[in-house]
């Protein structure tokens, strides 16, 4: 018999995605159908069973070698049962995940959230590979976050440990609303939803800015007419920045990180973006807390997913 | 040979408490003697371990029994490597203190900080008992904060971690300049030393305040004023504890801890505090973030720094 192989499934709400690992993080085999969301769970977890199955299959590996199965989901959740609460993209609602893929596929299996497995991804094979404390932040929709504490994710008391889009950044007299219910958190500023509201409002408002001439407006047209000197955009892209720096200034003389990585669909920005967050950081935070911490860009893209949920069985 | 015993040191400018603690955390037998800062380091450290030896001889056990010592000490250190870099109370600098001792007692010898190894006395036998995920805070001069993940203290990547008193809760337009070299930390708002300040200035503008009868103001003057029912003592409390809270709010979106611990001079205001930090903390704290999530008083008062310290051998 080879090596011990790990399957990581990405669960999204059209496509599952999953890929075949070696004991290093290193993506060897990747294989992608459709969800079927539509069908409901029992269908969903089926194909999940079979696109694994697949993807074994057409690797040069055998079934055996396979060790364990990860699958990353974005909900609410039991991690150490495998449950899942509620998963308001899928539309479930109590689903035994763990029991009915371990019955399937007779293997062991772990779940997470979308979030801390991408984290994880990242730190074991992405751009976090060696360094044992990392925090992981994901710009996309929302603003994810996942924690890294000696190579494993950090769950905290009910799963709530890493919650970085929520952390209060913005003063109260700028602050708005959040979906969580609260006001004035860094997801509202540094997502693309924050940042497509954001130039919503100054378009509204008649500022002179070329984001006026745009209709569906996204976070990467901001990005680009902010890189392309249009001052509104630019002063929208540095407040994203800005409140990203002071959040990570606090988790830095909580946590003291050795890494931050940023990853998801507005950290494609680049270097523009990066330069104004790592500025902002070391504005803001305390001189001993940032000595030797770096804010580098995540490595692995869309498939830190499926590395991490892979990797939920070497490292949780 | 009976059980297993430790011995934790408390290192304090003045005096050094040392206690023998049971493998539960229980403390058994103290001793304490003058620090001898004056004499220098050989002096202070020959004193450890001699009020050390006399401990463990005035109590029931053994010396064969002891299986580690652990020392508590306000500095800036190497933990592994059980180095003093500079401790400014003490006035040492580049101190091999686990070396020395280990030496002269011919056991293993850790050292950490004062603010993590309170933390780790109450969250081992203190008002942590059993629970693995407690943050500490200190309300001392300054604000300490301790980090305990799985029952151990949480360093980080230079052993900053935990350094909670430095969280930027104040906003700009309050905002003034901490010890630390930033500005709104808060340490600034909710350590005896912020609360004098507060005091002070409001007897100088002139407030109308029982305050301006006192001189050498103290913290505990500020919260025996506010009791009584002083209206601008009442705020200056409501005011530290509201900046509590909130960073409060910011450590349960990051680490999701179970309990919030809170000790140190300030915290013997009471009840009265704790109701207003327990307010603030449910205002601004995230629905999940926050769920079942308590904050109560340290139990060990002065002892947990020898607990904690007799604690390192086993639970770093």
């Amino acid at each position: 018999m080879g090596k011990n192989v790990y399957v990581g499934v990405d669960l999204g709400g059209t496509t599952i995605k999953v890929g075949l690992c070696d004991e290093f993080g290193r993506l060897l085999h990747t294989y992608e159908g459709p969800t079927g969301t539509e069908h409901g769970s029992d269908v969903v977890l089926e194909n999940i069973a079979q696109y694994t199955r697949k993807l074994v299959a057409d690797s040069s590996h055998e079934w055996e070698q396979v060790a364990g199965i990860g699958a990353g989901i974005a909900g609410f959740m039991d991690i150490p049962e495998g449950f899942i609460k509620l998963s308001p993209n899928l539309g479930w609602r109590n689903v035994p995940v763990k029991k009915i893929l371990e019955e399937k596929l007779g293997k062991t299996v772990k779940i997470d959230n979308d979030a801390n497995v991408a984290a994880l991804g990242e730190a074991w094979s992405g751009a976090g590979a060696g360094i044992p404390n990392v925090v992981c932040y994901t710009l996309g929709t929302g603003v994810g976050g996942g924690i890294i504490i000696n190579g494993k994710i950090y769950q905290g008391f009910k799963g709530m440990a890493g919650e970085l889009g929520h952390i209060t950044v913005v003063p109260d007299l700028e602050a708005v609303r959040c979906g969580c219910g609260m006001k004035g958190c860094l997801e509202t500023v540094s997502s693309a939803t924050g940042i497509i509201r954001m130039g919503k409002e100054a378009v509204e408002r008649g500022e002179h800015t070329s984001l006026a001439l745009l209709s569906d407006l996204t976070a990467k047209d901001v990005c680009d007419a902010a890189k392309s000197g249009d001052e509104v955009s630019l002063r929208i892209v540095n407040r994203a920045a800005l409140y990203l720096g002071k959040s990570m200034a606090a988790v830095s003389v909580i946590l003291n990180p050795q890494r931050f990585i940023i990853g998801g669909g507005v950290s494609k920005a680049g270097e523009f973006l990066f330069t104004a967050i790592r500025k902002y950081y070391q504005e803001f935070t305390q001189e001993s807390a940032k000595e030797g911490v770096d804010i580098v860009a995540a490595s692995l893209g869309n498939d830190a997913g499926i590395v991490g949920a892979a990797g939920l069985n070497l490292h949780s």
